[in-house]
């Protein structure tokens, strides 16, 4: 989940002032809902040393009523916590019906600090994930919000506030020998936290990334995550007390603002020449043919899905990934809206009933991810089957993954000056008209509400075992050499 | 889940007739409802070779439309199987909406013969608890409704079974040398089982442990099970398609009938002369004494609690396990019903402020069990909640377990005759006057109510980290020497 966070977002200082004066009453407001619904909240922040923590967490009790919230703050486990199970001192500071927890660091250091510290792994490692979860899940299914950020900077960032603190007499005591060792071991912290927040990732505790080099916008998202978060709770919580039913609140458009940004930040200049694109086909493509060799006799099964906008040329990339296999080797599976048989399953049936055998590679055009895409957009299926979406296809691919599988997501990205271009081109040309329809169109008006989809995927469901790549795709010839070159080197990393 | 499962129980001759005509009729109507609403069904059989699968599963499909079932056969994976994951098999044939899938065997083969096998174990196999526990998540979800019942035969039943295949020509042939090698490793296969179900037995696919001597008996009660959750699922999907919201239906006491019998076997004419009760007392109260200072050096921490009938002498019984040990080493911590401030936590809080800590013991005079007992049968939780309550309370105690704890329950049964005598006399002797109140008689009268609750927490919350022990209390004497020798022995198996 912390592939393509964009770093360097940042909020203006003109539009803060006032977006912040509405998030404080907002919050404010939502506490008092809170307490006299008797809606008991957690929020935890966890984050690299020197993000900001304490800074946001003042920001944030500000325009709280103190009477209503407690700040806990979690270092390094005192000597009688230390005689017991490690959830137990959270336990002990589960906030009552309509109060406030707010945790400097939580529970989720055990996997974290203490893994790469060698003091957990393997089995132990695993159990205390197992805990993590049903500690979390016991919690809210009796009622409690729990709303967990993670505050990210880049290491450079870490050393630049490290600096900057040692400077000076005053503030250089701040920085601890633990603080320098993490910073050290950035990398190890690193490849932990991802495990933690794909381990721990869900729909009724789910991640938020923080941006956390700015503290303008960094507050912000804070505010929006757990106004968000809050104001939910309250409509289901209201929803339920109430007869009649009452529909959803109108969607939080301006969470939209704060959401993670990974296609923003594409590069969709970047190109190949002909020559060059000709080239790194030809050896591209003859390489996956011996890679294709190599899985079949290790018996290894590859997953491939493609997604991408409309006219991001799917077709094509799929045609010179396969163009030169042995075709008993791979199938692509056109993936369009379930059949009437298709429908009356699990909506994940029919791609299992598609995965390859070992040995063997698969290439979905479109794929399971139409779940929290169309069908999230279109409203074909409610918002609670979305948003356990997630969950469900990190389960999936996990699965394949446990088993030996090469699972790997393309998204296709163009921008919408390029896919204009090339609708236009299509109309015009006779041998391409199939390739438009209405639905072409009618998606496009729905642009932004399709990018907010494809950010909240990208960000949920790149897992250590299926991460996503992007693929600038503005450029035919670069895109299609992206795929290849990825998907070998993924292979060849399986094969050791 | 298996400890104190009955065998030995039947059903006439004369009763089954017509219990099985009613059971007939309400399967066959249940299953066309289910095809009305749209629900699929997955039914699980699993159990010994020679429990009566084969037949039990055509019992159970005779009423049926045959135009909306598949039964499937699970043996060994074909070699098509093994090119996949090892659920892939069994999502190819989750049924669609409105249909059945019968499984004879299923995905659990590969936690428990493959286990007893050799061929999974550590990471692997807890990736596969963990793959399959999403899997069936995923499908309950989404509305499919999962039973899965586990037939149960001793070792000697089993042998008897395949003597008499054996003895036969014409049957000589159904008993497998796989069948004979898990005869021959019972009690390694009993041990992988008892794991199996403890890890995937859940509020959203719940096992049921048929007792399958009597196959009268077993289909009745398979038919009963299969019924019971089609009722309660029916029910509630007409109940969100409907305005406004009808209460659940009555409880479907017929069940009752069924469920596990651990108590009913409980021989309470056992017995201790006084001075029998003199030697083993002091004997055990010694051994605790060293052993409580043996779990303080090596820092084990011990919970023991105690639930049981009014006046089945929990009191009594613990003054004597504490009698001899060393007061700074243990705790005895009192639960009634929850105060004020424990209200507006989560129920499970205030005992997690009462656990151990290193090296030292907590006696619960009551425990957390209180959720699945008094506030089940007096209606103080929602059926959702109790139903969730048992994989939370296990949740709680493996992490308990995990960390390294021991982690003992006692129910202390006496029969309802004892219990009168305890309380006329109570109220017979002044100085034991207080220990009556008209709650202890209003409870007596809600006496099935609450057998049927103590039977269901007593098989869901039984688990190889956590055993309840039963205890035979119509003596007293007997009681105490056999918390005393329960609790030295499981703390010198933690010890090792």
């Amino acid at each position: 989940m912390l592939k393509n966070i964009d770093l360097t977002r940042e909020v203006p200082k003109a539009d803060y002032k006032e977006l912040k004066g509405e998030a404080d009453l907002k919050l404010a407001a939502l506490q008092r809902q809170c307490k006299a619904l008797g809606i008991p909240v957690i929020v935890v922040f966890e984050g690299w040393s020197a993000a900001g923590k304490g800074t946001l967490i003042n920001e944030m009790i500000l325009p709280l009523d103190p009477r209503g919230f407690s700040v806990y703050s979690t270092r390094n486990p005192t000597e009688e916590d230390m005689f017991y199970p490690f959830l137990w001192r959270f336990w002990k500071r589960t906030p009552i019906r309509g109060r406030m927890a707010i945790f400097d660091r939580s529970w989720n250091r055990r996997t974290v600090t203490d893994r790469v510290a060698g003091l957990i792994k393997g089995d132990r490692l695993r159990q205390a994930f197992d805990d993590i979860r049903s500690f979390e899940r016991q919690l809210t299914d009796e009622g409690v919000v729990i709303v967990k950020c993670f505050l990210h900077i880049s290491k450079s960032e870490q050393k630049r506030r490290f600096d900057a603190l040692q400077s000076s007499p005053a503030t250089a005591w701040r920085v601890t020998k633990e603080d320098l060792r993490q910073h050290d071991q950035y990398r190890e912290y690193l490849a932990a936290t991802e495990d933690m927040l794909t381990e721990t990732d869900a729909d009724y505790a789910p991640w938020t990334i923080v941006e956390a080099h700015d503290r303008r916008f960094a507050t912000l998202k804070i505010f929006n995550t757990v106004i968000d978060a809050l104001e939910r709770k309250v409509a289901s919580v209201e929803r339920k007390s109430e007869a009649p039913a009452l529909p959803s609140p109108e969607p939080a458009s301006a969470s939209a603002l704060f959401s993670t940004t990974a296609l923003d930040r594409v590069d969709l200049s970047i190109s190949l020449t002909p020559e060059e694109y000709a080239a790194r086909l030809k050896k591209a493509q003859a390489a996956l043919r011996e890679l294709e060799h190599e899985i079949y006799l290790r018996r290894i099964p590859v997953v491939i899905a493609y997604e991408g906008w409309d006219a991001a040329g799917k077709g094509g990339n799929i045609r010179r990934l396969t163009q030169n296999l042995d075709p008993r080797g791979y199938e692509v599976v056109p993936v369009a809206a379930p059949n009437d048989i298709e429908k009356t399953h699990h909506y994940l049936w029919r791609f299992w009933a598609q995965m390859p055998k070992d040995g063997h590679i698969t290439i979905f055009d479109r794929s399971w991810y139409g779940r929290v895409l169309v069908e999230r957009v279109e409203g074909f299926c409610t918002e609670a089957q979305w948003r356990r979406a997630y969950r469900e296809i990190n389960g999936m691919e996990q699965h394949l993954a446990h088993y030996g599988a090469v699972v790997l997501k393309f998204w296709l990205h163009i921008d919408p000056d390029e896919q204009l271009r090339r609708f236009r081109e299509r109309e015009g040309m006779i041998h391409k008209q199939w390739k438009m329809t209405d639905e072409d169109w009618r998606n496009r008006e729905k642009i932004d509400q399709y990018r907010e989809a494809v950010e909240e995927m990208l960000h949920r469901t790149s897992t250590p075992y299926a991460p996503w790549t992007i693929v600038e795709s503005n450029c035919k010839r670069y895109a299609r050499v992206k795929v290849l070159e990825t998907v070998c080197k993924a292979i060849r990393k399986r094969i050791g």
